[in-house]
């Protein structure tokens, strides 16, 4: 079932989408909720970011070629999951901008993740239990300022976190099998990246089941599982997002979460 | 002025406290207010956490003294403000217990933190406008796990980010100069740490301005200033917290945020 959080007459709203048509959900979806009679058409509403989570918790080095492709540091696969963090400011929908930050637009750079979103409150939940705890997936975009990340700052929470900085969408896809499905990222329709979640260290059950053990998840916390190879900054000619790029992130089984590039001003 | 926030009769109410009395605010602290006619005593409530945060960014090594206490590579002085993520469900309230983790329940320790809470939406502001954005101050405590954040995690974000590991309290003042206050932590009444704010190398207000042109804070975002010296895991003798201990954060013109140690169970 795919779940979608929309715009319709200044009004936001969630609803099940099936074949085209969007049925709308009375309220909130972290409860129990009752759908409503009102139908409208995909094409006549404006998606929105699927949640406004409470946290967005990441995974970093999750596929052990992008492991291995970054610098001589990220050598070494990790014993854990290597959790970043963040923070709400960057969240956007679909077919929303991206902003190359006034103070760090040279070198942005994009990330393919599968997005899991939490359903309801989890505390120290085994890999076994998590399903219990989700209320789906999506496609995710861990944009990244790579100066910031990885030369300027001592940790990476600053050039993960401008506002923009972390598309999610299109919607939130409820019956998925998270541990296989292509994942891949177009960059003004070239391949980027192109893997399987089935090549992740840590699997999407194994990385929530750990997070939980270390905090308490609140419904809405996005779970960022990390990213396959293929980043710009690792390329052998260097790519960064650009004003007018179009960068796209495909998840089989959820969609294409679509975002073009523009400069802050 | 002091704003409180706290329960009684299992309503949570803001209020205006003075000379042990509290006015009830009718709705939040964000927008325009008024004041109710209800009067309570302090005596009577239970005092909750000031604010629940949309987000928590928090800076490291701004004390000159607590930068060199460290490892080796706390050495070089930062030239910016050095920014990491607490994730939100760390958030308690005063007099509520930090509970030490049942991953990471040895080396947890204390850090005394001025905490700024931004009152209104904020970005880009030089930092000649950062008090027209400000709410309040008050007195933050930066638990931290040193085993996670200093030698088993790549990142710091999970050894900060445990919950119980940002209490925050008892109040917020409107009116602190920021730029100095006396900033005290006693462990089970013996001074661990004893600085003043005027020791920061990035003042509040350049802390802020640095953020918000990083990222929007929203209402109710947490700033957490950074530590001076006397750390517990920086100690010629290294101290962290036990079950049992008390754990005091004082800074001047605010009030002093109690908080006891117990095992996560």
């Amino acid at each position: 079932m795919k779940i979608v959080r929309f715009t319709k007459d200044n009004r936001k709203s969630y609803g099940i989408l099936k074949e085209g048509k969007i049925q709308i959900i009375n309220g909130g979806v972290f409860d129990d909720y009752n759908l409503s009679d009102e139908v409208l058409n995909l094409d006549e509403v404006v998606l929105e970011n699927p949640v406004n989570p409470p946290n967005i918790i990441a995974v970093g080095l999750n596929y052990q070629k992008h492991a291995e492709e970054g610098s001589q540091d990220f050598g070494k696969l990790p014993d854990a999951p290597v959790l970043f963090v963040k923070t709400t400011n960057s969240v956007i929908g679909p077919e929303q901008d991206i902003k190359l930050p006034l103070s760090a637009p040279n070198e942005v750079d994009y990330e393919a993740e599968l997005a899991v979103i939490i359903g309801k409150k989890a505390k120290n939940i085994e890999k076994e239990e998590v399903a219990d705890y989700i209320l789906g997936y999506t496609c995710g975009n861990d944009v990244s300022a790579r100066d910031c990340q990885l030369r300027i700052d001592k940790q990476w929470a600053r050039g993960k976190s401008f506002d923009t900085f972390c598309p999610l969408g299109p919607w939130l896809e409820t019956e998925l099998n998270p541990d296989n499905c292509k994942i891949q990222s177009r960059l003004n329709g070239r391949v980027m990246q192109n893997s399987n979640t089935s090549n992740m260290i840590f699997s999407a059950a194994e990385i929530i089941s750990y997070c939980s053990k270390n905090m308490t998840l609140f419904p809405g916390t996005v779970i960022m599982t990390g990213t396959p190879e293929g980043v710009g900054f690792a390329r052998e000619e260097p790519v960064f997002l650009r004003e007018g790029d179009l960068i796209e992130i495909e998840i089989e089984g959820i969609g294409v979460l679509k975002n073009t590039v523009i400069k802050e001003r």
